[in-house]
């Protein structure tokens, strides 16, 4: 076998690096995040705090800040840092409203906020972040940040509908599910990038390196979570494994084992996802033809080339460990499927 | 009888003056609205539109363009255009979010979008319209405009949140009822005014006077509007007549009712709105002891009291038609309920 034709390994990357660094920077953006979302309203922060104290890595907010730091600024990043915790309420906002959406019923290895507070709540909590994001973007005084961030909320919103529109559909061509996850996930990533660049003064050259850097690694890291809903367990996930099955949303994977079976396991996936009608085994079932036609390895493949276009956008940044950390992590959106 | 006790015949006040003194301003604005609310996902206007163009009356734009007229701007009114349809967006959004939270059946005598659309998609337009308020506001460089529209958005879902956790309690208090109102309805009238005359560049005066103006104006508005609620039949309201009594919302009208019939009918009011078991004939029972009791026309009278105040605070303005129609507006929002 011709030893150019076997893929090489992919490396594994790293997201430790880029938490240890930012580690300080990091700390404002949550102080702020906490100073930021009370209210007199007791159930407003309550709320709130149940799905942000949650955690996960931060990576939108971190990437805002190491966005500023990439680009060589020193010392405070005032604007960076609030637009970091902006970013984090936006992503937190969507949250709330789209486990509504799907009907989720954990988050972050919790039970979902709608679930325990009521969907009312939920949204109008949502609301709440979301105006609060904008209040504190308007301390920046960067109309240009605020616009990025403004336009990216939009955006959002209409992949979100898309995707509700698609589900089910069994033949959703590949560039509209792009067009989804570029505008449900990848377009956040990208303005936090951009914004934070933007907010620390960067070129325009950078300004675009690092919203491209942002626009790829999103992509690759939704395509690493598609392909996660089948390739990984509850516990890994934090949410429930089978989660896109059961709501009957036609990602990568689903979509590739589908023509991998054509003529074979029509009926199956006509039952269970264009009328969607389920039983518990099923996504055994599913799980076992997606991995067994590969499609979740196709999936990671995919996600594998978003990271090097990511890790490639970076090259006209200046050399520095916050380079090279992003490098690593658009390796890691990838690999922490494995 | 002393003459001085009996009050004096409220004004009935106008709308249709500033409507024709607005039109082309309006004609704009609508342009800016329609356009801003198109999208390539074909739900999103679709969904916008069915509540948009059953329209209203556009008080809260309307608000905007008549703070930049009243202070005596001329010519092209770009920025408070802008705004102007920055508002109604941010109205419509807490209108398709307010519909699912309270369960909504009819809004400006149609039937609610989350009952067309289902309640996903509300969430996700209502998401895009708030965004889309951002996106035109940054058009206006206006970043102080843009913190008071921002504000007011989550000071309206502040005030959305408080109501709901107040629901059912017959022992909410009248500066809680009063907090209430003034942050779901009163602020956004108050930014809507206050954010025009900045956008025309208003002396700080006549910004306050705005504000205040829009304040006092939004909280008569909504008195008379939980007046109406118990006072007017369903095909004047354009929404269920009863709708705030089977949400068992603690208005006004409700809490003086249950204040003026204590030790007399603490029974009902315990089952139907503390234990919400209300049965389809509760309706016209409440309704007789709120209309028996007088509280109807209390809610009205201090619905008066705010519409002086409202015009009172106009009197730093110049005299001009614009005043005079504000000032009739202030009336009207009142005498619409007779």
């Amino acid at each position: 076998m011709d030893a150019a034709l076997v893929a090489a390994p992919r490396p594994k990357g790293d997201v430790d690096a880029l938490v240890r660094l930012a580690k300080d920077d990091m700390a404002a953006v949550d102080a702020l995040i906490i100073a930021r979302m009370q209210s007199d309203v007791p159930v407003i922060p309550m709320l709130a705090e149940h799905l942000i104290s949650a955690g996960g890595k931060r990576l939108r907010p971190l990437l805002t800040v190491a966005a500023a730091r990439a680009i060589g600024a020193q010392g405070d990043i005032a604007a960076a840092t609030k637009l970091a915790a902006s970013v984090e309420f936006i992503h937190t906002a969507t949250l709330l409203h789209d486990d509504i959406v799907d009907g989720s019923e954990m988050r972050r290895g919790k039970v979902a906020a709608h679930l325990i507070w009521g969907a009312a709540s939920s949204v109008l909590v949502g609301d709440f972040l979301f105006a609060r994001a904008f209040e504190l973007m308007v301390e920046t005084d960067s109309l240009r940040a605020l616009g990025i961030l403004a336009t990216a909320s939009s955006v959002i919103a209409e992949g979100e509908v898309l995707q509700l529109t698609r589900a089910h559909d069994l033949n959703l061509d590949q560039a509209t599910y792009l067009q989804i996850i570029r505008a449900k996930t990848a377009e956040l990533f990208a303005a936090a990038a951009e914004s934070g660049a933007v907010g620390a003064g960067a070129t325009e050259e950078q300004v675009k390196a690092l919203r491209d850097y942002g626009m790829a690694l999103g992509i690759a890291f939704q395509l690493a979570d598609d392909a996660l809903d089948y390739g990984s367990d509850t516990a890994t996930l934090g949410k429930n494994a089978g989660d896109d099955f059961n709501e009957g949303k036609a990602t990568l994977p689903l979509l590739l084992a589908v023509q991998r079976t054509k003529g074979k396991e029509d009926l199956f996936w006509d039952r269970v996802i264009t009328k969607g009608e389920r039983t518990p085994e099923d996504f055994a079932r599913a799980r076992e033809l997606i991995l067994g036609t590969g499609a979740v390895e196709a999936t990671l493949d995919a996600a594998g080339d978003y990271a090097d276009r990511a890790k490639a956008a970076l090259s006209v940044l200046p050399a520095s460990d916050w380079r090279s950390a992003l490098e690593d992590l658009a390796d890691f959106a990838v690999s922490r499927a494995a």
